[in-house]
């Protein structure tokens, strides 16, 4: 269908957004089932095959911590890598980054968090010990001449200390730009994020001088938000979005089966709006529908369930 | 938790909106089991508990067509009217109206529609017949001095006829408040809306000097885009909006589970923004959970699911 492009309350819209495609990473961390790697690495190439220009594809942690990835050096293997496509990886450490590095991966993400409480959950040392810990990782990356994303969860409130002051995101993410982040990932993670207080962040960074097309914005669908914020971020400029085949995965920390901003959803909202983003819809919602095969539970996207027929 | 109000890109929201309970009227309509009268009555009283001020309760539509409302009668006999409390009904007709002066009903709802196949499918006639079917009941509720809210269904696009011209909207708009339709609700019907659409609607109807505080939006999920519509009429200094407890109904051309915009997820999203709406969220969340129990399946509401633990 085509609704045509509507000039929005005199604010131009981006005409073009990138997709970071999350779903491989954030997904089978946060399932039970443990997918073999020869379906990971089909749902990552039936994503580049969907469009996809951006694929995160898996996460160089500890076995120990998440076992559903301990396969990560298999799947960059099982890949046949597309050219021009990027594949980041997760990485926590100069351990997974050097596992990274022998892989030939030219992409790699870091995961920080902006309030102390979900730092010590999800990493186990504070806010300053994690910054600490990056900083040769991302240097490192860095020399090798490889593009690193910062991720900063919780900058919109955490299930803990609830509200997040915005000085507390544009302080982790200066200091996350000054250790050499090339892009940051500014997200919701619990999924409490309302309109208002996406602008507000959004509004502060860009204030702030962090180049408007270095931040991405990674919402959770938790509360039925993701889409009003996208929408806001879109607004102030973003052009950068993260989201999941499917709304596959999320923070378990949210209590709730709903997580990630959905791909699809995501399609709905910017082909309405007009914007490009070069992924096919319907070849999303077909891989969405298959994986869902493979896990066993429906996808809880709103567009794969009007569209799966 | 509070995020605090936070002006928005320049343009002010409202500070308080009047939610238009729908769920009583549009649920059961849309749902195979058939609930007691009782058990209907105790959801009309539930939702005013939580500070609802307008519930529309049910339709007088021939049982023939909606035998799940056969008991509109018995139902209003059997709800405790609270006072200040507006409990609109659905009329579609002379004969339908006549039912509802008899029970004291002080509200009423026209059920129209923009698009021709539409009118055909849920009228049964086209949209020039039905603006003459509603025409002699538009004024005979005038006269009993009660207020007649006209219903503009497929306002963005409908299943058959895909692309709905915006003068289209218009034009119905003008001709069921010439009728005397004292507001008009806008309605998606099938959720293809997006914001841009939504913006360019409501400009139009706004510019034609339709009083904003006139016009609701109602928005259906279908895609996941409720939200993102809603803030879109927000930021058009709409006042009104359309929402049903859980997320109950729906459009039964639609193809998809998710229909009306759910009003937890409603409320979520306008306590973020600091918007009043006088209903308590949980109290909501608490009235769906129990009503799910009734109807045998969850709601797909995603705050109900995130809050109802």
């Amino acid at each position: 269908m085509d609704f045509g492009v509507t000039p929005f309350d005199g604010v131009p819209l981006p005409p073009r957004v990138t997709i970071c495609e999350v779903g491989p990473r954030d997904g089978p961390q946060n399932e039970s089932a443990v997918l073999p790697v020869a379906v990971k690495a089909e749902f990552v190439e039936r994503l580049v095959d969907a469009g996809h220009t951006v694929v995160e594809t898996t996460s160089f942690v500890h076995p120990k911590w998440v076992p559903q990835l301990a396969d990560a050096d298999d799947l960059i293997r099982a890949i046949t890598i597309a050219p021009g496509i990027r594949y980041p990886v997760l990485v926590p450490n100069m351990a997974g980054l050097e596992r990274a590095l022998d892989l030939g991966v030219r992409d790699i993400a870091v995961f920080g968090s902006v309030t102390e409480t979900f730092s010590r959950r999800n990493l186990n040392r504070s806010v300053d010990e994690s910054l600490e810990m990056f900083a040769p990782v991302v240097a490192r990356a860095r020399e090798a001449g490889i593009r690193v994303r910062g991720y900063l969860s919780m900058c919109f409130g955490d299930p803990w200390k609830r509200e997040v002051p915005v000085r507390r995101v544009l302080d982790v993410a200066t200091r996350m730009r000054a250790l050499g982040c090339t892009e940051l990932s500014i997200g919701g993670t619990i999924g409490v994020a309302t309109p208002g207080r996406v602008e507000a962040v959004l509004a502060t960074l860009i204030t702030a001088a962090i180049p408007v097309d270095s931040i991405a914005v990674h919402f959770h669908d938790t509360y039925g938000e993701a889409l009003a914020n996208t929408l806001t971020a879109l607004r102030k400029g973003i052009v950068i979005i993260d989201a999941s085949a499917g709304g596959l995965g999320g923070c378990p920390y949210a209590g709730s089966a709903t997580g990630n901003l959905a791909t699809e959803d995501l399609l709905w909202q910017l082909y309405g709006l007009g914007i490009e983003t070069g992924v096919d819809l319907q070849k999303m919602v077909d891989t969405s529908v298959w994986l869902a095969g493979h896990l066993g539970r429906p996808s809880p996207s709103r567009t794969v369930t009007a569209l799966a027929g």
